[in-house]
């Protein structure tokens, strides 16, 4: 159809490629580069008149960067009259920053919520949301997709005995009973607490681990605290082996060393950030999410098609 | 007055202290800092409940981190109940991007202003916009500020004789216009043509400055291409002396370098944008802004105690 367009930013060209290849379109003809001083300069080199544009761009780090490259470019569709703006977005930066956990905090996911809109975007296409409140904090539509089936189709391939899925806090039990079903397994959660203040923290492990193989899940792993100490806290309690995954592999700061010395045997993760030259281990392996995304767009462009019937 | 408060992000807290000095008031205090994947966290350490409160960052380099910081305070400021968010930018980045000189360019300009508003900006304070128009892409109140007061100054104190002043392109008339007032000089005004497509430009003057001391004033100066180069084709043309003065020092890329081997014996700034360690030059020099800036928050604060009577 020649009135869907896809184009990207920098964030992860090769996902987007994937993308296109899958849905079977060439990319988008645009220039994403800068000025001297660093200003976003963006040149769309083909027409985008009453297309409906799709535009790939992950919010990872540089987040500031990316953010404001996709601004930019929803801005110059808008400009260049395109009929519809949908911003696919497979990991969305900021979602921590969801609520005020701390008096005078900002709400920055939800600021970003709003900067998108005022850019022009009608629609969005995220994965795996840190808290899937942020879908309110959009007044356009959000295609929320979940990273769930193609970890658990990772996992289900590997025909792991005796496995239990692991969540390694409250917050997560959702995602992990998701992933046991495909798995046919049990959970397990991790209750983190701090028995008095000023003392380190007890990982206690409700539920049934010994002698198991346990697949810790998770969303988004950052600094991979949380995931080597709950690994390590399995092996301890007498797992036979700790796999972990998730969605979104941010993997800032310690988190290679860390995830190196621990004891998981393999981190699963997706191509919704790219893994860059530092952050390569042989203990991580990403699968593509570049199907799911690729489906939900021809998906959502049939029914902004079939919607014109009506218009 | 205690409903007064002045915060600052990172792109010139030297200025801002500047600034809060002028005033007589502490640094408001906060922390613009950034988490372990290089999101932009803002802890606000002080009450802003009720209070009239200016927030200080140019949206320089690197600009998208900076406007980022802006935008996140202004979100932090409207959540803990800022009685106004007045957002101080001495230079406003984007600024060139004002309209579109091609097909399908963004208008990132008014984006940016967009931004500001709906992150909860209530008035705008700025230098020396680049263009003027811009002005118009705000739907709140912009003080706007000028240079020229502060350079005028510089250069009347240094009793130059035969003084011609020039604007480097047709854009920049009425501000060359407003320096040679307060010098009781001429102005000169250089005429770029292109004779032919793939021909070198032609620097031609318009105006009389042979044997006489030009001054050359610009908005901004980015890689100092044109002013090197228009420095040089005054001296060519007789004149006795080149300076150079402009409010917003970008000087990316090669700018040092040019100015370092062209014909300008000096290159008068102001403080909007920090000199960093990169762009030192025994040639140029950075008068500070942070008086006019003081005075305007002091004007503005005083009007916004004024309506209060009247709400
Ligand atoms: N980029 C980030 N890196 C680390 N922590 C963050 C980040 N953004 C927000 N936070 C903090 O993470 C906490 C929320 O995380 P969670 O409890 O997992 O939802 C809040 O205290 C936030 O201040
Ligand atoms: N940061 C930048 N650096 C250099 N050129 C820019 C920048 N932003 C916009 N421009 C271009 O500068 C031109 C406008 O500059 P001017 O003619 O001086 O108003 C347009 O062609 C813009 O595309």
């Amino acid at each position: 159809d020649p009135k869907l367009k896809v184009f990207t930013c920098n964030a992860n060209p090769a996902l987007a490629k994937e993308i296109v290849d899958h849905i079977g379109l060439p990319m988008g003809n645009a220039q994403v580069v800068h000025f001297s001083d660093g200003e976003v300069q963006i040149k769309l080199n083909e027409s985008v008149r009453g297309a409906d544009v799709f535009v790939i761009q992950s919010t990872s780090a540089p987040v500031n960067e990316h953010l404001m490259e996709l601004l930019v470019m929803v801005d110059a569709l808008k400009r260049a009259s395109a009929k519809s703006i949908n911003v696919v977005i497979p990991y969305y930066g900021y979602a921590r920053q969801d609520r005020k956990a701390r008096a005078r905090d900002p709400i920055t996911a939800k600021l970003v919520a709003n900067l998108i809109e005022t850019a022009g975007a009608h629609r969005v296409i995220t994965m795996d949301l840190h808290a899937t409140q942020i879908q309110g904090f959009f007044d356009i539509p959000v295609d929320h997709l979940l990273g769930v089936p193609i970890l658990g189709k990772h996992f289900a391939e590997k025909e792991l005995e005796d496995v239990v899925v692991v969540s390694p806090d409250h917050g997560g039990v959702t995602r992990a009973r998701k992933l046991a079903e495909r798995l046919e397994a049990p959970i397990a959660i991790i209750d983190k607490r701090r028995p008095e203040p000023n003392v380190a923290e007890v990982m206690n492990i409700v539920g049934n681990i010994e002698g198991r193989t346990a697949i810790i899940i998770d969303d988004i792993i950052d600094t991979a605290g949380t995931i080597t100490l709950a690994a390590n806290a399995l092996m301890e309690a007498g797992a036979k082996a700790v796999y972990a995954c998730c969605t979104h592999p941010v993997l800032s700061g310690p988190a290679i060393e860390r995830i190196e010395n621990s004891s998981i045997k393999e981190l699963i993760v997706t191509n919704t950030i790219p893994l860059g030259p530092e952050k390569q281990s042989n203990k991580i392996q990403a699968l593509s999410v570049a199907p799911i995304i690729g489906e939900a767009i021809i998906r959502v462009h049939e029914e902004l098609s079939v919607s014109k019937l009506f218009d």
